[in-house]
């Protein structure tokens, strides 16, 4: 998407460690008009598959799901990463590893929100190595729902994440690929 | 706000410790349609007051601040809970008390994102004890920047944040305000 891949050009930053920066605009400070038109495009892509509901974690998840499910007109579920005094009853949880920050932590969906048969389409900021998506995969999966595919907004192609799903058969959808980047730049996939 | 009243008296579900749950639309499962509305609300209310930008606090405030910004066509800054590694550089920072959770807590703000002069209007989903409004002011205070005002979804209106901010000369507008609620039902302020 060439609204997406211009910002990334011109307002994200490369730094060490293969991290990039989009903290400008799609994470701590957020574009509402490009994140707004990113959800537009998530719903262009996976309308025809009918989606009933969007799941997507907190917090960097949440504005482009909501623009997602604004877009769809569904409801947009956010697995939260930790147990809080206000989740009561049950919950679905699975544990992700973050190589951000070189730990495990818990997500969890009460189990009220998601139901057997729900066919959900998972939306994020990021995908690189995946942990996260696979996280939420198996939540929905406790829930006897169907994950109908995953609309990220930047996937890191050169990490294995979106390589390693698609070959699952899940439907990974990207709107911006990064081939490599560095001090240089950022190249992206045709 | 009818719409959100209505919302709350339908979906809301009232709690032991003053816990009002909105998780069904407001916070954990959002409610895409609802939430627009509400960003147009407080931009109904806010135009006037020309805001240069919008600060929230993650999770559960991204959403509807996210619809205010698209509503006003201005950037939306989430401070963050927890310092993580993707934050480099100096930060604004407070710390918060959370009654919900029984803790304190730091919330940060990038300083590249948060400038001296900006009309910043706060926009969150709740409004209880008005902690985290007073960490966001303490945060535009550090920055130089105004605040106008702020624009919060749901406030209880029988705890005292909204009252001692407005005592304050803030600027507090809430979409919807409880003034009690039991096991029999949600009365709101006319």
């Amino acid at each position: 998407m060439k609204l997406l891949e211009d910002k990334i050009r011109s307002e994200g930053k490369v730094l060490p460690g293969s991290v990039l920066k989009v903290s400008a605009f799609l994470n701590h400070q957020l574009d509402p008009d490009l994140i707004m038109e990113l959800g537009k495009e998530f719903a262009r892509i996976f309308a025809g598959d009918s989606p009933d509901k969007i799941l997507t974690i907190e917090s960097s998840g949440i504005a482009v799901a909501l623009a997602a499910g604004a877009a769809l007109h569904i409801p947009v579920l956010f697995a939260k990463k930790h147990r809080t005094s206000n989740v009561f009853g049950e919950a679905y949880s699975s544990i992700v590893h973050s190589y951000t920050h070189g730990c495990d932590y818990t997500v969890i969906v009460e189990k009220e929100y998601l139901h057997g048969g729900e066919r959900v389409l998972i939306v994020d900021d990021f995908i690189a190595n995946g942990k996260a998506v696979e996280g939420l995969l198996e939540i929905i999966a406790q829930a006897g729902a169907e994950a109908i595919g995953a609309g990220i907004a930047v996937e890191k192609g050169f990490q294995d994440g979106g390589a390693r799903l698609r070959s699952k058969g899940l439907r990974v959808e990207s709107l911006a690929i990064i081939e490599s980047m560095d001090e240089n730049g950022i190249v992206f996939c045709e």
